[in-house]
């Protein structure tokens, strides 16, 4: 049965949480921060009521490109807190004039031309699931803006077994594209948050982090070519293996962000699927002992598919422990050969660290382990997430990365920045929780998540100035503004203290190459 | 003691062959290409007659700044055939006006600022290595050249053991950076063929292939942030674990090849030393055999260290067969846990490939063993190549990378064009080998050795040509112009058909930005 997609906020209606759930949801939280939270309604399409288009697409388009108001609502933003709070503001000001849904790469390229014949901003869109104002148009421009939603584009087109590699059109969200590998014997394994409502093509223009906790954690790793359109014309990279014939070329295009082309399609490193698994869980009285243990593994070698730290808050918050302590999630995982040993080897690792890992069994095939429950409960939050947002919460994420040196100090210092603008914002009593995503030899990605009561009509300026002290504070201490969820609008003020200084004049003039007219998402990630 | 550093000719005048060495390689190459090489002798100093230089140092900078014969002319290439034949042929009049040799990166700049000054083109200069002419000047420039020797720069600054991370001088050399990282007990574990006589900054500048036969096959992995510098002022990235903000920077200086800006240093990601080991030999009757049970390995995800095909006549010519089988080299290393199991599986895979794979025995510590001394003769391998070049041969490798679908078919038809080429300019009969350097699980590294007869007084046009078919049969047939020597000038035909075309504009623009003078190693990579 086809499902709708929310024009305001997270996924599919269907998958809403309901009245029932959210009732609960909010008896949960109501002693977290010392209120009983109040509803508000989220919008209907009836509601809607957006000024009319400044342009009408040329009639060889014009069936493939919507300008019904849900259609336009539905691109005016992606899916962070802020946007939805705009959402439930009823506020969709920013709205695209036109949403067009090329069915080819051949509708790519006249989008563009339209553009560019009559000057308007185009922001490409995938699966709309940004969380940093990567898929809206730009506040400050007189330009019409005409949203290319690429969900049409949504095939694996070829599948090369001998390579165990597939040509994947840009458009297509996690789940088609996992069923489409599936019939194969082939994954690609890649499983962000978003996974249900991302496409292949926004994984990775925002270099997407994904299943893997070490080794290959992004989706970069598992590029062999890549295929855009831009304003001057076809970007098209060969398939390789590897290479060192000049910089790699299909690393400008990852983590461009729509501002260098619009990616059409990729040949991908494709996985064959597991059949062995182990996994086991550690729990650890300080937070700080628990990283060290996750560092042991992530300097150890074993690779292993999952090293996740979470802080007792978080652990709590997830339902995944009791609050008392920190846990740390070890997996391993192929496709080739038993990871027992590897398992064993962790299971010691964790020990000389004060750890007791506990093994949680291991299953012979795909889908019916506790992983698979987990990610089930993952990929869902976002639902509950938005909840939180109509009880008139503020509940955002800040994620970021840090050498090991800095680790224990830049947690802290951030945990109480958040904290601290927070109250100064006047949303206390705040949960700040943290869990480490991604672990590497030389550091970790930790990953925040704050809830706390908001000003009922005041949570947008306590976003900005939590979200500012924040990035300001992660920029100072040496981490990244994001070590996945990309720059988009939200991270620029970070982003521009971060980057080399003439690295941002060369990704500038890279742009002006192929984006003369400057139509391609301007003002993320630079301005012209 | 001290050791002299050859001007024209692979590493230092104490390690070349002695007469009687190059004696014995005559007598073995001759049943091979059907004729006895007679002896060119190489050039000593005091035959050395190179013009003026045409620009002098500012007098706060001549300290360190050569205008000697032998340092100009052991500045006029890199050690390519092309290069030792130029020697051989007392041709230094490429040679650059000065030397510099920077003793700090603000040295570097004092450089950059007179070259400025002047108009005089910059040459970054490592090792001095490259085997693709990436460190001579420009051929068809007026402008005096300046040699900016990184030599110098040689030291290891900081040691994080927290985050195993070491900031590193670029213009340190293999062996004096891994003595000042094993008193820390780390190892970075780069070991390129070149490893006696190119710099860190040369590797970062070139992408280059190391030790590791899958999983981090090129250095790019192990860089968590670069310093540059370049006419426009520094660049340089922070220090991070991962990112996914924007497209990262160290990727665009990675593989740059000195036309971007001069490395200085680099945070590189570094390894505990080994200390367990597992390594086996399969013997196949077919090349292909060989090649799919390597394949087999490679997409195992038990990333083996090693994982070398040779085929029969590499086996012979190296000394590691009697040419009637071609061998499969595999090798497992781990500083944490023992790799035997590992081992066991990969005989599995290699048995379900129809080979055999024969324990080579493992050792517990470094230095002592099989591989290293496998090492040793490999690093030793280029000074033979400079003795063959004295006889007269024609000897070359091409280096490339390729998909596994096309794999089998590339190689023959890569062999039959070298073949072909060699007899059409009259160097015939050829002995062409072929090795696979690298292996990943959509494709692998063939590596090719090319030894015949030369014309005594035409090997360069015989060169030009032979290198010119095997390109182009390469980019015809899905391959890339370099899997790790580079692109440098001589691979360049090559390099222009195989980038994406607006990529080239991208990187010129890239260029202009950090180098609006043009002065940066200019004709390398890109013409502006």
């Amino acid at each position: 049965m086809a499902r709708t997609r929310s024009f305001w906020g997270w996924g599919y209606d269907e998958e809403r949480l309901t009245r029932d759930e959210i009732g609960r949801l909010a008896e949960r939280v109501a002693p977290l921060i010392g209120a009983h939270p109040a509803y508000v309604e989220p919008p209907v399409a009836a509601e809607l009521d957006l000024p009319a288009p400044r342009i009408s697409a040329p009639t060889s388009i014009a069936p493939w490109c919507a300008v019904d108001d849900v259609a336009r609502a539905g691109h005016t933003y992606g899916k962070s807190f802020r946007d939805v709070v705009r959402g439930l503001d009823r506020d969709f000001r920013g709205a695209p004039d036109v949403v067009a849904r090329p069915p080819d790469e051949a509708g790519v390229v006249a989008v563009l031309d339209w553009a560019s014949e009559v000057d308007a901003v185009v922001v490409p869109y995938g699966g709309g699931s940004s969380v940093v104002g990567g898929v809206e148009g730009p506040p400050d421009d007189e330009r019409p803006v005409i949203s290319c939603d690429l969900g049409r584009l949504d095939r694996v087109l070829e599948v090369d077994q001998t390579s165990r590699a597939a040509r994947i059109q840009a458009g297509v969200l996690g789940p088609s594209l996992e069923d489409q590998l599936r019939v194969h014997g082939l994954t690609l394994r890649h499983y962000p948050q978003s996974f249900e409502v991302s496409s292949l093509g926004g994984w990775l223009a925002t270099r997407s982090g994904g299943h893997f906790a070490t080794l290959h954690t992004h989706l970069d790793e598992f590029v062999e070519s890549i295929r855009a359109v831009t304003p001057r014309g076809e970007w098209a990279s060969r398939r390789l293996p590897g290479s060192g014939a000049g910089p790699d070329p299909n690393r400008l295009l990852l983590g461009s962000e729509g501002i260098l082309g619009i990616i059409t399609e990729a040949w991908m490193r494709v996985l064959s699927r597991p059949k062995f698994r182990a996994s086991g869980v550690a729990r650890f009285d300080a937070f700080g002992a628990g990283a060290v243990a996750a560092r042991a593994l992530g300097q150890s070698g074993l690779w292993p598919s999952n090293c996740r730290l979470l802080d007792a808050t978080e652990a709590l918050v997830t339902g995944a422990g009791d609050g008392t302590t920190h846990l740390l999630l070890v997996a391993f995982e192929s496709s080739d050969h038993p990871v027992d040993a590897d398992l064993a080897r962790a299971t010691e690792l964790v020990a000389d660290h004060g750890g007791t890992l506990s093994a949680r069994g291991h299953v012979a095939h795909d889908g019916d382990d506790e992983a698979a429950r987990w990610r089930g409960a993952f990929l869902r939050a976002p639902y509950a997430r938005d909840a939180l947002v109509c009880l008139g919460l503020l509940n955002e994420t800040f994620e970021t990365a840090v050498t090991w040196d800095r680790f224990e100090e830049f947690v802290d210092t951030i945990r109480s920045t958040a904290h601290d603008a927070l109250r100064d914002v006047g949303a206390a009593p705040a949960v700040v929780s943290c869990r480490l995503t991604h672990v590497y030899p030389d550091g970790a990605a930790p990953y925040f998540t704050v809830i706390a009561p908001g000003a009922p009509s005041g949570r947008l300026s306590q976003w900005a100035q939590v979200k500012g002290a924040v990035m300001a504070a992660i920029a100072e201490h040496g981490g990244t503004v994001t070590h996945h969820h990309a720059v988009g609008r939200d991270h620029r003020a970070g982003y521009d203290l971060e980057r080399p200084a003439l690295f941002a004049e060369q990704l500038r003039a890279a742009k002006r190459v192929v984006d003369p007219g400057g139509i391609l998402n301007p003002g993320v990630l630079i301005d012209l």
